[in-house]
């Protein structure tokens, strides 16, 4: 593949060069309504979402895709990719007018300008869903990326962000997804209030996860083992298995997670919304664990408890 | 408390406060056998250390701490866990050297100097760990801070890097443990070759963490759990425990984790050291998880399967 001269942009200080950069901030982004994609892997998913809606005649995902001509060079099957998608735009620009273009020092060569998704919460609780992140005034960038890869990794069904969280499309938290932005719906700005009542209605058990909680994740998961091994008719005791009467949430139920706040936990009223408060245990010194991690431990439990259901 | 004018040190430019600052890279602290934590958590998780150590004629762990005047009015109660920690100085310092010592923008009005334990593997395996995290070649120091927080978190006993692997006492790794690079003890520098044979003279089976391994960390889990369930004489068909001698690691026993590189993984070498290989399975669409997730599955099942046996 061979790109003339004249393709190429070369000017960081052009309009559409900074157009581009003013996706890094959140004002920027809501103007356009996109925001950056930077790097192969980021690309690469949000290339292949978008032609897997457009074969579903949905809304296209990437609006363009700007590329150094040495990167295509090194990567024709992403080059292909991008240009074989339709309606997206294909530009090749010099390295510095990528790094004019990105948030990160060096976007490795390639970067696409993504439509901002219109999932509202109501398409997302009419599909049923089974697993829901929520993350309840989540401020780190980092932190919901890595939220939002966990609950992927979970099998997830859809990821909440409430009001006062940080925009998970901020281009740092996009590039700690690795991807996963692209892999399942999410829903940011909801006000909390409208939220706990609209999981609830579509019949999902709302677990708070809360260092302070009063159910153990280790006891949630024991009672799920007890009654997937007495399900399996491998003669487990039933008087071992827990009482669902007794109040407990069964861990194999359809759940939505609530995880709180880097420094304040979850608040109040997300608290009071909940069926259930579930503390990971600390078997260790550590006072805490971070919201990722503890994350990524709930929502593993959950999916176990509900695939192997 | 009141501080006379002498006291306080308010010469960013000064040698003392420049030697603080070398302790940002390796060198530094390679030649001053020092590193710095930053901020009061922490602080005081080593003074918590310091204090412990002495009271068992051990090694000092805290070498001296830097406050503001304005720090210590608001926090009396690290003032005087400072103050009395017998062997450290304690130093009130203006806003501006505590910048100027600090790798962060702002340390939160105080910081330890503390002193680079001299901990040996040898001396960790004659403990008799049940369960130890080891980092093979991490490169990140927030994944590798992260990898030693949930280590801390699930209880193990200790952590070991091997040759290679980031400096845990780089300051934004010590940071992103949030305290826990005191309460476990870390060995840092082992060569591969060297710690395989160590972790199995000590009876620990090891343990690959490899996306691509033929072992499913669930099937582990739920093969530990119908041990624990037919132990506990619920009356499970012993049928449906898993035979020990059929090659399958037990997660109850007592183990070492590998977790390897985040661009490469684990390399054949640190594969072939292993017992088993160990995929924690992607329910969703993510290719893979960040390393520091991974880690935090594993160890939590570890924990759980020993700690409920």
């Amino acid at each position: 593949m061979s790109f003339s001269v004249p393709d190429v942009m070369s000017n960081p200080r052009a309009e559409r060069v900074r157009d581009v950069a003013r996706l890094a901030t959140r004002a920027g982004r809501a103007k356009r309504g996109l925001f950056l994609a930077e790097g192969p892997q980021a690309v690469r998913e949000a290339l292949a979402l978008h032609r897997e809606r457009l074969a579903a005649s949905g809304a296209p995902v990437v609006e363009s895709v700007y590329a150094t001509a040495d990167f295509l060079e090194r990567s024709p099957e992403l080059a292909e990719l991008a240009e074989v998608a339709a309606g997206t735009r294909l530009r090749v620009a010099t390295e510095e007018v990528l790094a004019a273009m990105a948030d990160t020092v060096s976007p490795q060569g390639i970067l696409a300008v993504c439509h901002l998704p219109a999932t509202t919460l109501e398409e997302v609780l009419a599909g049923r869903p089974r697993l829901v992140a929520v993350m309840c005034r989540v401020q780190d960038p980092g932190n919901a990326g890595t939220i939002l890869r966990a609950a992927d990794a979970a099998g997830a069904d859809a990821v909440v962000l409430t009001e006062g969280s940080v925009d998970i499309y901020n281009p740092k938290a996009v590039r700690s997804t690795a991807g996963s932005i692209f892999h399942l719906p999410i829903v940011s700005g909801v006000p909390f209030g409208d939220l706990s009542a609209a999981l609830r209605g579509a019949g999902l058990a709302v677990l708070a996860a809360d260092g302070y909680g009063d159910t153990d994740l280790d006891a949630l998961q024991d009672a799920s083992a007890a009654r997937r091994l007495a399900g399996a008719g491998s003669g487990t005791d039933p008087q071992a298995v827990p009482d669902p009467a007794a109040g407990v949430v069964l861990l194999e139920a359809p759940s939505a997670w609530l995880f709180g706040n880097e420094a304040q936990g979850l608040d109040r009223e997300e608290l009071a919304a909940a069926d259930c408060r579930v503390a990971v245990p600390l078997y260790g010194v550590a006072e805490s664990l971070n919201v990722g991690t503890a994350a990524t431990v709930c929502l593993y439990a959950s999916a176990r408890a509900q695939r192997r259901a």
